[in-house]
């Protein structure tokens, strides 16, 4: 078996180690993330229409009040159950209430918060207690994953957790300004960030494409930068409002002093360059930074950073700082002459000089900063955050200097990695050289979704499910890494979070009708099986994108990680371990196999007739091709036969053409087949070694 | 063939009469609405990645510059056409544009405004022509129901259309009251009406079940009265603003005096009764009215319209004046006093005094009155406007004495109607026995979204695709009413409609995967495919339910308007009139009710194992048995055979017995198996004359 193996367990109660031999009676049930502890015993406990809930204790403050009405609404919706009004609305002193919800006292939100909870659920009552309001939350969203609808009815098991974040920084970064993301957009992702227990919303609101918050201080900023596509005061505060109602904070960024296209289209007066300045359209790293050694960018500065110091409550506030290149700087005399005046070595140093600066006006607001891996430097203070999208050891150095740091590398959900990747990429892994006082100053982690390949239309199913597993990691115990149980509760969960009115799954069909302009898209959706978009920064490369370009093709459809490519592989190796003896192995590859190389036929006409689809049919063929050599490879194992190197030459030949992408798209079942087609014609010492080519990863950041 | 013919068309250009006989020549396309005019061409122009197009006139407003921007937003989204950046951001002076816009002035958003367009497609170039930007708007959404994507690529045909509504006041009621409706569903569906042509939004924004509007003057009314949903100033403005740029009028409702408990809850010191006051939970029609004797009630209205006439820029304001029960003026000792003194007769007396009052306030702030029928009494000035739930006549009536009016009655899109009603109900039939001066007064209508049994999550289902249909009896001439060629646009404006993130096909799977708690849909789906929900008030007779009651059933699921069953019903006439010798026909209706025969053998399991299943598994069993019903049936009519009374009756009986619902559902495929029935087994003359019962329709207000 592939699946890494669980680490050594010895917890309070029952260790959750799952069996994924036998998955229904997995103790990981359908919680995503696997709490802390957990006990399960033998009783179904049912719920009828005259469940009911009381709240006690302190923190039985508003916020919990309505997270408890969502909770009824959530569990009537998805039982259809009936209940009368006043489950909705009494829900203080109610004696004899089904559920009864204790929070000692109000959470603050922010890094140090207690976030545990305790849920015990038995015949003689369901009691959640919490220490905060905010861990009462979390517990409520355990509580509708113990939900079943089955044969039994509605019932949730008889079982107790305790459970508690592993790390006190769970996040997702929103890019709103390469595509500027609605504010419905935002809302229903803070549902979903709230379903799996993330904490952190960051708001990645200002880039070269776009200035995205109304400013009142300078309001050219979102005037003339933004195509009139920004979040208006009242709207931050709405969306605030909303993710602290959830229990999540809201960080937001303001990329300086690179990416600085929008700011010096409005106010090029603090360019290091002449311009003039433009919102800029495509994606990469441009030239276009503000000037770090006139006055007047201080003054513009303070006086922003005053105003939205006020507008956003939380603690931080992130100030980009990556991928500066320096350029416009070295071009221009005065402020080589700057440099040169300080004995600044280079652009670094004066980054240096710039970020102190900045630093300043933030503690001058009461703000603690938080920047990606190039704002560091040591001498900076030590309440300062580093964001790192350069990698583990970039975190880990920065800890042994003392600075608390999250991990980004590694959960770039925007370059289509699979989910695999990113659920074993660990912040801090159970053998991490750190000293436990180091350790403690990884904070955790965030999934970041870059906006270049997204529109609020797609932008969900890049998000969802996979974060899922993200979050899991950033708040399940280090040793939960069982990736086939993960992928089961994942499936579980991704439709759970469409409740929240989430696009994930429902705008796929929606996408496949468009590009068909008809309601059949059954092979689409097969064809969609089986292709991936290309992964890391290939798609810009292989067709230049700007702001303008439609995301609306089969790559924009199609899953970052396909679940029937998954299943073909995993049913592919199984199959191969046991020798090709295994008959549901065997039967499961060559239905998926004969689906494939029948469907290009299906599809052809569709195509014929689809403009939008012309870019796809070399994939359609190429799926067929591939499928048939894996056919090919059964029936010689069936016929027991071995083929000689002159036909697995020529079908490896054949499988590396197939290769190449189109439409930005790449099969995702060839390394299989491959395995296939050498598994018949190698012996077997051989064949375990397998003939695939490894590429080499990318890492890039945005 | 059952479908009405078309009246005569005399008119300058081609005259669209659709030849249903031939639905892909037919020269109506896939418009929806209709055009006024239109002469299409035989060539196909293309449109390529060179596509731009140019703004001219002294109505290249701001207005018109969005609405061409995002209408290539949508040309590029569907085509998948890479357009460079300067196709999105250079509108203006641009020679050699593939497609010149232009609209000579400013349009004003009311009721006499120009909304005409001429659209010229030829290979010269494409021309479109507007009196006002608004017209040009309507242009633009012509041009992108022209897009053909095809073998032939991607193009518009030929075509020259005139173009211009028939009524001037074209509207969709949202109620947000009974079930709050965020912000994103108000906006997606403007972008739906302004798809199809409508112009005006009617806002009802307060009921017995919430009040939902910000207001400064009276801040209890939101703070104590809407649950914490409601729309702030900001929202509405951002709402209105949005409206405007889609050439929609936002026009709120403030029902009053009756439907009367939000506003009490707020302030009872205004109520007619002594209270205490609550915010209704339950649908109907009640008690609490505001008390129209005190001078109190009428400084609130004035200082609450003197508010909301600022906020709401739209020239109308509708005071609702329904379903005022009269109850607590009678049983209120003063308030009887009061009509004594002053010789009024009743309440309805006492409710005129009230209007002139509220209509003076209203004349203050340069308001005009909107009102349903109950506000209607000749005397009023002539500037008010009638709404007419209760039907053309009472609107004819008052056009006679020469009030305006607008009909609702027919277009109440929540009683689950079916499409073929709202249709072919016109405001002004050809035949209507008014004088043109009178006709002049029938201004239109509106279909209404009234929110008992809808949710945030169902209401574009209820209200798209079959809205569609009504904006087309609103805009397009009146002798254009061909049902089968109005359901092929239909289907074809349904797709199209997703664009705008509306919902109303993609959460129909959703909600099926919510339902079996599974991801393979296929048999839930065609139980949907052949069951309605109930129609008209039924819903609510048979299963009492609340604000807090869960609408995730599948009642809630189903369509209004089933399409399997619809193509079913056809195909059984046909099929008859055919005298069973259609092959097609008998095909299809074999097809059918062999899948739903079959269809609960393979369902079974699943509404076993879905406890929300289980009020549907009666009506699963009962289309398995009506549809082996219509299956004997065809076998006798293949046979030849002519079956006797007594095996009818039996057949009948057991089709009568099916009619039962279940769940809130109807099978919506009876009829056509008693017509098959009684086909083969009654002589032609009677079998014509059919053996179906026929309910009374009802009619109620909300």
């Amino acid at each position: 078996m592939r699946f890494a193996s669980l680490a050594a367990c010895l917890m309070l109660l029952i260790p959750v180690c799952a069996d994924t031999a036998e998955e229904h009676d997995s103790p990981t049930l359908n919680l995503k993330p696997v709490p802390a502890q957990l006990e399960l015993g033998e009783a179904a406990i049912d719920i009828g229409p005259e469940f009911s809930v009381t709240i006690e204790g302190n923190g039985a403050t508003p916020r919990l009040r309505s997270g408890v009405q969502r909770m009824l609404r959530r569990l009537s919706d998805r039982s259809a159950l009936f209940f009368d009004n006043a489950t909705f609305l009494e829900l203080e002193g109610r004696s004899m209430a089904s559920m009864v919800v204790t929070a000692n006292v109000k959470g603050k939100l922010g890094t140090n918060e207690d976030e545990s909870y305790r849920l015990t659920i038995t015949s003689d009552g369901i009691a959640l207690q919490a220490a905060t309001d905010i861990g009462a939350l979390r517990g409520l969203e355990t509580f509708l994953q113990l939900l079943s609808l089955d044969e039994n009815g509605v019932t949730v098991p008889e079982i107790t957790i305790y459970d508690e974040p592993r790390f006190p920084w769970r996040g997702l970064m929103i890019d709103s300004s390469r595509h500027f993301m609605p504010v419905a957009m935002v809302k229903r992702n803070l549902d979903g960030m709230a379903a799996v227990k993330l904490n952190v919303l960051h708001w990645h609101l200002v880039d070269d494409q776009g200035f995205r918050v109304e400013s009142l201080a300078w309001p050219k900023l979102h005037e003339q930068a933004s195509d009139g596509n920004f979040y208006t005061r009242a709207q931050i505060r709405d969306v605030i409002d909303y993710a602290a109602e959830r229990g999540i904070r809201v960080v937001p960024e303001f990329d300086l002093p690179g990416h600085g296209s929008a700011w010096l289209t409005a106010y090029p007066e603090l360019a290091s360059a002449p311009g003039p300045y433009e919102i800029e359209r495509s994606w990469g790293i441009f030239d276009p930074t503000i000037n770090p050694t006139i006055e007047k960018t201080y003054e513009f500065l303070d006086a922003l950073f005053a105003e939205m110091a006020e507008l956003f409550d939380d603690e931080f506030i992130h100030i980009g700082g990556d991928e500066n290149n320096g350029k416009h700087w070295l071009a221009n005399p005065e402020i080589v002459a700057f440099m040169e005046e300080r004995g600044y070595e280079g652009p670094l140093t004066l980054q240096r000089y710039f970020n102190e600066r900045v630093l300043a006006i933030m503690t001058k607001y009461g703000k603690r900063m938080v920047g990606w891996d190039e704002i560091f430097e040591d001498g900076l203070p030590k309440n300062v955050v580093i964001q790192s999208w350069r990698g583990r050891e970039s975190l880990f150095e920065s800890a042994r200097l003392g600075y608390s740091g999250i991990l980004s590398n590694g959960y770039y959900i925007d370059l289509i990695h699979s989910t695999d990747d990113h659920y074993l990429n660990d912040p801090l892994p159970a053998d991490s050289p750190l000293t436990p006082e180091e350790a403690a100053r990884i904070l955790g982690g965030e999934a970041t979704m870059w906006a270049e390949y997204v529109s609020p239309e797609t932008v969900d199913s890049r998000i969802w499910p996979r974060t899922a597993a993200i979050a899991e990691r950033f708040w399940s115990p280090v040793w939960v890494r069982d990736l086939e149980d993960m992928y089961r509760r994942m499936d579980r969960i991704s439709l759970m979070l469409e409740e929240f009115g989430l696009q994930h799954e429902r705008n796929r069909p929606m996408m496949l009708r468009r590009l068909c302009q008809c309601r059949d898209v059954t092979a689409l959706e097969v064809l969609l099986g089986a292709i991936e978009p290309v992964k890391v920064y290939n798609r810009g490369r292989l067709r230049k994108h700007t702001q303008f370009s439609p995301l609306t093709r089969m790559v924009d459809a199609a899953w970052p990680d396909a679940g029937p490519a998954r299943e073909f592989r995993w049913a592919v190796e199984r199959l191969i371990e046991s020798d090709f003896m295994e008959e549901d192995n065997f039967d499961a590859v060559r239905n998926a196999l004969i689906t494939w190389s029948d469907n290009h036929a299906v599809l052809e006409e569709t195509i014929r007739t689809s403009p939008a689809l012309a870019d796809i049919e070399a994939m359609s063929i190429a799926l067929a091709e591939v499928s048939i050599i894996g056919l090919e490879a059964l029936n010689v194992a069936i016929a027991d036969d071995t083929e000689n190197k002159e036909w697995l030459d020529l079908r490896l030949e054949g499988l590396d053409a197939a290769r190449e992408s189109h439409g930005q798209t790449e099969l995702a079942m060839i390394d299989p087949v491959v395995d296939l087609v050498c598994a018949v014609a190698l012996p077997a010492s051989m064949a375990a070694e397998g003939c695939r080519k490894q590429d080499a990863p990318v890492v890039e950041h945005h």
